[in-house]
This record gives C-alpha cells, structure tokens and sequence, in this order.
C-alpha cells in the first residue's frame, strides 16, 4: 500500500517573496480558500521579515488570522529570526520553519549568520516558545542542502551534523531543501537515507522533501525522496519562484505537477487534482508577466478508461 | 559502478516532424556533425514517408548518406512500411524503426492498420532485409505502451504480447515509447520490469525507453527506467517535437536534460553537455517562434568544487 503524501503549498511564501508582483491580502485569502477546498491541509501562508525586505508578505499576520479560521489546516510560516519567532507567536502560527543554510557561504549572505549563530537563534527561538505555553511547532528547513551557487559543493558529513545539532537545538521537525536546483535523484536518495540513519530514533522528524525545478529535475528528485520514504513534500502553485540567480528558471516544484505525479503513481494526497488546476488558472490571471512553471495543466489529466484519476 | 548509457537523438525525426520550420539539409547536416562532435553516437535523421505527408523530412536519403561519413555513428530511419524499408535498405541506413501502436486505435489513426497488420509487414520487412544481405538492425518502437490518447488505458498484458510477437516476427530489438506522456514512473517500473521478465533470454533486445514530457515526467521516467535496467534512451536536442493533441505541450524528453541528469547522477554517456548547450542555441536560432522545451539550458550547468562535471 503506497501511504499518504503531504504536499505542503508553500506559493504564498517562497513563491510570493521571488516575483514583482504584489497580491492583494483579498487574493491571498482567495487562494487559501481554493487550497483548502481542494483538500490541501498545510500552507506556509507568509513570513515575519521586515515589510520594507519583503513588502510581498508584509499581511503576514493578517493572512495567518484568515487561515486559521479553516479547520483542520496547518498554518505555518517562515521566521528568519528571533523577533520573527515572537510574530509567529503573537498571531498564533501552528509552525514555524526556521531556515538553516548547510552552506556557510550561503548562510551569510542570506541571514548574514554562521550556521552556528542560527543554532543558537533556534534554541532562543525554542526556550521562548516553551515558556510561551504555544503549541507552535518548530521546523527547520537546512537550505542548500544539495549544493550552493556560492560555494559549489555542501558537504554531506556537514549536513547531517547541521540535521542532528538543529534537533539538538529544539527544532521539532527537519527538512531537507534543494534552494537552488543542485539536487538529483541519485543525491537526493543518498542524502536522505544518510539523514535517516543517522537520526536513528528520531528519523520520523526528517519529514520534508523542498525542491526546486531550476534544472528540470524536481519532479525525479520527488520520486527519489518517495523512494527512500519522505512522505512530505513543499510545492509552489504554478511554480512559482523563479531564481534571482537565474533569469528565467523555473522556481519551486509547482503543486499540481507534484499531486499529478503523485496521483498517477497511485499515492493518495487528499487534493482533487481539477480543483487546482482551476486555482492555477486564476492565479496565472493574477500574475502577467511573471515567469510560471509547470507542465500538466497544458496538456491536462489524461484520458483513462477508467475516468480522470483525481 | 554505474553502466554506460545511450542518448539516441531523435530530434531530427520526431522533433522536426512535429513541427511547422524545415530546416535545410545543410542545417541538417550542421546539426549531426556537431552531435557526433560532442559525442553521439546513435542519430535517428529521418524517416522514408511520402515528401507530401511530411516535407520536413523529404530529404532523408541525402541526410543518410551525409550521417554515415561519419566513423562509427549508428544512422537510423523511421520507416512505417515496406515501402519505406526499402528505401533504409537501398541508402543503406544501419537501424531501421517501425513503430507497432500498442493502442489497436491510435495504430488505425497513424498508419491505417491493425497491429497484426504491422506484425505482418515487419514479417515482410524482416524478409526482404534477409534477402538483400544487408546487415540493417531492425528495431520496432511499441508506441502508446504506456497510455493513448484515442482509448485511454492499454492494457499491459497487450504490450507484452505485442513485444513478443515483434520478436517472435523478426525484430532485432524492441523498445517501449511513451509515444503522448501518459507514462508515470511507477507505471515504468512496473512495464519494463514485466518485459523484461517475460522477454527471459531476449531480455537484452528491449533496449530502449522512449520518453515525452507532455505532463513534464519524462525525466522522471527516465529515472524509473533507468532503475529497472534501461540502458538507451531517445531525446530531442531542445525537447523539440510538440504534441499535435496538445497545443504547446513539450515534445520529446530534451536531450541536454536527460544527459545533463545522468552526468550528475554518475553515469557515462560520452556526450560533453557543454558541447550540446552550444548546439541548442544554434538550433533554437533556426526555429524561431517554435515551442521549444527542456529546462538546464536556461540556469545552466552547477558550480561544483570540482569543476562542471561535464
């Protein structure tokens, strides 16, 4: 029996965050809403970085309030920081995803931080969550976690020990991110078998698979982590993203490509593949201009015998 | 150790057949010498059609003739018929393809017969190549083995059958083609792994996998095959192809994609991808306004400590 796949919609963040074009909070609740009927049940809604950074997600809090009011979905969000971490908590995010750069290179001039620096921000991040009586669950996303576009190649010994020493440090759930297209599929089973083993009892906490489609493998490095049992995985509606680093290529995995994929192969996600391709066509109407992703809405579901195998 | 993998390029027959430019002979034979160049070496160029039902390709026999200069490339042609046969024969081509519709539907749509009708003609085929003593490999291409587009499903007990019987009927290898994008990973597996099986002692005559990105899973396809022991794949510099079921679907699997996958994944193919970016550019400045594909192209190669790993 093939289990149950999450696929986490992460558009609204890492997506929104990468393109011109800003969505009014009322487009953001519409896409929430058409997410959340189309059976997805966790959304990374936006992040608590400073608006003037990233005036696309500057309704953070505003947005998380909205989701919150749909039962049963997973609001998270993404936190560079402590001062992130007390938003998150303020307007009371279910999780947070703390990022944590495997390549030092990469780390500094993202969060301008030693990887070491940012272990230390998560246990501040975690001893002020436990004395804030939350719930919210602490995640860390190792980014560049397949390779850097500044340092080239990331140790697999260094990730692994950034892997084990973010849970030593409090984080309740880890992820492994390709942020910049690096991954593939013979990596990506090496590294997460790697992880695996090496979490030993605490290997159910690896839980995300984060890829982007910068070099056209993600959908193989999706089916790679199934291989070796990741059962979640983040994906951007209509791929979006892009990369600053790359004029042109394809940002995220995009949602609905990953639920065709997933479908298909008979895994059961909980998301009616039409309902999304639906939302697809009303984001891209929203989006002119922008560089989207993707391939299956062009040529659609195919004709099975069977009927549409959403 | 990872075995050598065969990247046959198609572009010059599916790809230029699905699309309105006609590229010269002279364009032609600029686009072999510069894939052998980089180090191809199997190029299907064309196919024996009648000039009026494909013009893109009216000028096979001189392409052939140009192709087999070149030392120790394999030049292969399409032909749907004995009359094309003869033709392969007569020009003296190494390999010849007849693609057997493993959909009973879409084989009355695209040559106007049964299978067991073309098992008949590859029958005659398999004769006349005797006769002649040429030593033309005869391949037979199991189109829609994964799905079509006219039925739907197909079932796989008919796609066993049917590599069998081509055998059986005088074919010298055989390969399964995902001939409109239907196909998903798992669905690969499976497939290849239930010839392979049922082929027992013939199990090395199913050579290849014939990959469209349709839906965008090609490369993930790719992989699966790969995984269960496909050892040559076709591909189209650019992903050029299309799908005339499916205005601007992607064509076939692109040929730097795939290439670009294995060197990263660790196997050898003899092709130098940088030698083949440059080649797509020219390319792509031959075909303006067509719907091109692939995706390494526009971000490019990694940066790796140890060099493009090329």
């Amino acid at each position: 029996m093939n289990p149950h796949i999450t696929v986490r919609e992460v558009g609204l963040r890492d997506g929104l965050q990468s393109i011109q074009t800003i969505l009014s909070t009322e487009q953001k609740k519409t896409w929430i809403n058409a997410a959340y009927a189309a059976g997805q049940r966790e959304i990374e809604v936006g992040s608590f970085v400073p608006a003037r950074l990233l005036p696309q997600l500057a309704d953070t809090a505003e947005v998380v309030a909205h989701a919150k009011t749909l039962p049963g979905l997973e609001v998270s969000v993404l936190v560079p920081n402590l001062k992130g971490a007390e938003r998150a908590l303020e307007v009371g995010a279910h999780s947070m995803l703390l990022p944590l750069s495997a390549s030092a290179a990469h780390s500094a001039a993202n969060v301008r931080k030693t990887p070491e620096e940012m272990l230390k921000t998560l246990a501040e991040i975690r001893a002020l969550r436990d004395a804030s009586g939350s719930s919210c669950v602490i995640e860390v996303g190792l980014s560049t976690a397949f390779g850097c576009t500044i340092q080239g190649d990331v140790p697999e010994d260094e990730v692994v020990r950034l892997l084990i020493a973010a849970l030593d440090a409090g984080a309740e759930r880890v992820g492994l991110a390709d942020t910049v297209g690096y991954a593939d599929p013979a990596q990506v089973k090496r590294l997460f078998s790697r992880a695996f083993d090496a979490l030993g009892t605490r290997r159910d906490l690896l839980s995300c698979g984060h890829f982007h489609d910068t070099r056209g493998l993600a959908l193989a490095n999706v089916m790679a982590a199934l291989e070796v049992g990741v059962t979640k995985f983040d994906a951007s509606l209509a791929g979006i993203g892009g990369c600053p680093h790359a004029p042109g290529a394809s940002g995220n995995v995009s949602t609905e490509d990953v639920v065709y994929l997933l479908d298909r192969m008979g895994y059961s996600t909980g998301i009616d593949l039409s309902a999304l391709l639906t939302l697809r066509k009303q984001i891209a109407a929203w989006l002119p201009g922008e560089q989207l992703g993707g391939s299956i809405w062009r040529a659609g579901i195919p004709r099975s015998v069977s009927g549409a195998r959403t």
